[in-house]
């Protein structure tokens, strides 16, 4: 991991404090499709401040400046500024360059070849590091032990998109250009549904949460059912499970179909990177047990067909990410943590309080 | 990778003799389905002498006893002995436990929970690592840059079944439990035709040597037609390829539908690894443009509908391996030097002599 300057260059050294008054403070920053987070950690760690506010970032030039802005209001509820700061880390909704702090492409927020860690480190003044937030999410469930003290984990993410994130023999696996992971696009059916990607059938054309939606909204629109369409804001995939819940078939079929194929994900990395837990996280998996039931029937039906995916597919593979995991902004603190050389410090102690949960302490910014 | 004595006690001083008489050799086996190759090398990793023989080893207890006679008559050919042997490595087709030098399960040799790694160190009193043949070709193809100085290298082999190895960051990737890269076992088509571990549709049930032999045999039988059933042996999946070449359209159809086959299982991987090159090799592979033609052509369809695809499936992402890059035996030499901590030696070096074809010395012995 690189940043925009030496990080031997500390805050003190920087504001000709002593050492003694240097706070070193380590943020990691979370950009979601929705909501972006903050969180200001001590040098050992320990959660100092939480921030959270909606994604309103506008256009992508401005992007820096709304972010930089949210990083401030976080520093100073704890009581801290810029100057405290060894390191920001971020972690981006999309495939970054971490050596060049550019996000090379970030559909779902627009951005392309946005050179962010640059932009950041001129608002702030502190070394930026990049990840995606995957990749970062599973590093800091790793380095946090949250599963355990494991030499491998990997993070299956099902939520807008769907991608992997790995540990392997406890590093963080990017791949030979930073692409490691992307099995949303392995094809599941090459006569399936046109993905966005322009294949047919890809995982994430099937299991995302717009492909469930647009699923239900077609089947619900051809049979005059569904639910019927309150409220300002558009549904999400939770509107399928809702439906499911009260009983719709169409929904309880259509979330089936992605269990199944979601399964099948879950054994193609099994059987590519045979790791030691394959978590299950990303915004549709909140929708928690009946996510969840479809996979786990479908790597029932594997194991019981064959001896050799039974072993693959050991009964602890499958953890679903615990809700207030908090893991995306953990792991962003994490990339910053790793970049300074830090270890993981207090971040895997028992005694760390759980993660406060994203709607436990909003500030609004937009 | 763990030996059955202290590594650390080097030929000489089990023999006596001092440092200039030590010739230091290390011995690389692999063990094939049809074939099992010795390699002796010298301390800087150059061929001293080459041994070949049809793997004819009886039954699980005597296997140790021919694989030592093997090394043996290679030993005799370089003017050594045992103790001039700083240890030993073996290239398996199965599943081994390196730390324990067994061979937990190779199906196509008939073993099951072979403690061969302390049966040959009995037999030979030299120290033996165990590897997984795929695996151990990998790593000899990254330590010899076969394919350049690179961080990461991909092998699919494509024989009596399918499995990948990977070097990854530089270091062979094992897995949590030693199965990483059973890719074959990757389900294609989960109505498709029953694979030997149970599941329907695996890639190894469409795309590997016994499966493409077998479709053809029963579209023949079928239609009455085919290549005349000559000679004593039964044919292998070469018969398809010639059968296609003659202008046999149910053979063609079954070698299309093989590479297409293989191509998804090289998307897959290469989604999920991100690698440099994916080499490919196996038995199956032997058959060269015939083989990959169909490969290639799925693999351009991809890029054509996805750019996605065009990007993960880089023009040199795949790569046939050579023909007489002898990779397994020379797999077998790595592990072991890897095992004493030597490095990668001479074995990269340009004026490395090509290895010699197995048809060039062979040296009966069943």
């Amino acid at each position: 991991m690189t940043a925009f300057e030496p990080l031997a260059e500390t805050s003190s050294a920087r504001n000709g404090r002593g050492p003694g008054q240097d706070r070193s403070l380590v943020v990691g920053v979370d950009i979601g499709g929705t909501k972006t987070a903050i969180l200001v950690c001590d040098r050992d760690g320990r959660q100092v401040a939480r921030h959270i506010a909606p994604t309103a970032l506008g256009a992508p030039d401005r992007a820096a400046d709304a972010i930089a802005s949210l990083v401030l209001a976080a520093l100073a509820q704890a009581g801290g500024s810029r100057g405290d700061v060894r390191v920001v880390g971020v972690g981006v909704p999309g495939r970054v360059d971490p050596a060049r702090g550019e996000v090379s492409l970030a559909v779902n927020l627009g951005w392309q070849a946005l050179p962010l860690g640059p932009q950041l480190t001129a608002r702030l003044g502190r070394p930026v590091v990049l990840e995606n937030d995957v990749r970062a999410a599973v590093l800091g469930l790793h380095r946090r032990r949250v599963f355990g003290d494991l030499p491998s984990l990997g993070l299956l993410a099902i939520g807008t998109g769907i991608s992997a994130g790995g540990v392997v023999a406890g590093e963080l696996h990017r791949g030979a250009h930073g692409r490691a992971g992307e099995i949303g696009h392995a094809v599941l059916d090459r006569t399936g549904p046109r993905c966005a990607c322009g294949l047919r059938g890809c995982l994430e054309a099937i299991a995302a949460g717009p492909a469930i939606l647009a699923r239900a909204l077609d089947a619900w629109t051809a049979a005059g059912t569904g639910p019927a369409a309150g409220g300002s804001e558009p549904p999400g995939a939770e509107a399928v499970f809702e439906a499911a819940a009260a009983g719709d078939p169409v929904a309880g079929d259509i979330i089936d179909t992605a269990g199944r194929a979601i399964a099948w994900g879950v054994h193609v990395l099994a059987l590519a990177y045979d790791l030691e837990h394959i978590v299950i996280g990303g915004g549709v998996s909140h929708a928690g047990e009946p996510f969840m039931a479809p996979i786990r029937r479908e790597l029932d039906r594997y194991r019981a067909e064959s001896p050799l995916a039974a072993e693959i597919l050991r009964p602890d593979l499958v953890q679903l990410l615990p809700p207030g995991a908090d893991a995306g902004v953990w792991g962003a603190v994490t990339i910053a943590r790793e970049a300074l050389g830090l270890g993981s410090g207090s971040l895997g102690r028992p005694a760390e309080p759980p993660a406060v949960a994203p709607q436990g302490r909003e500030v609004g910014q937009a």
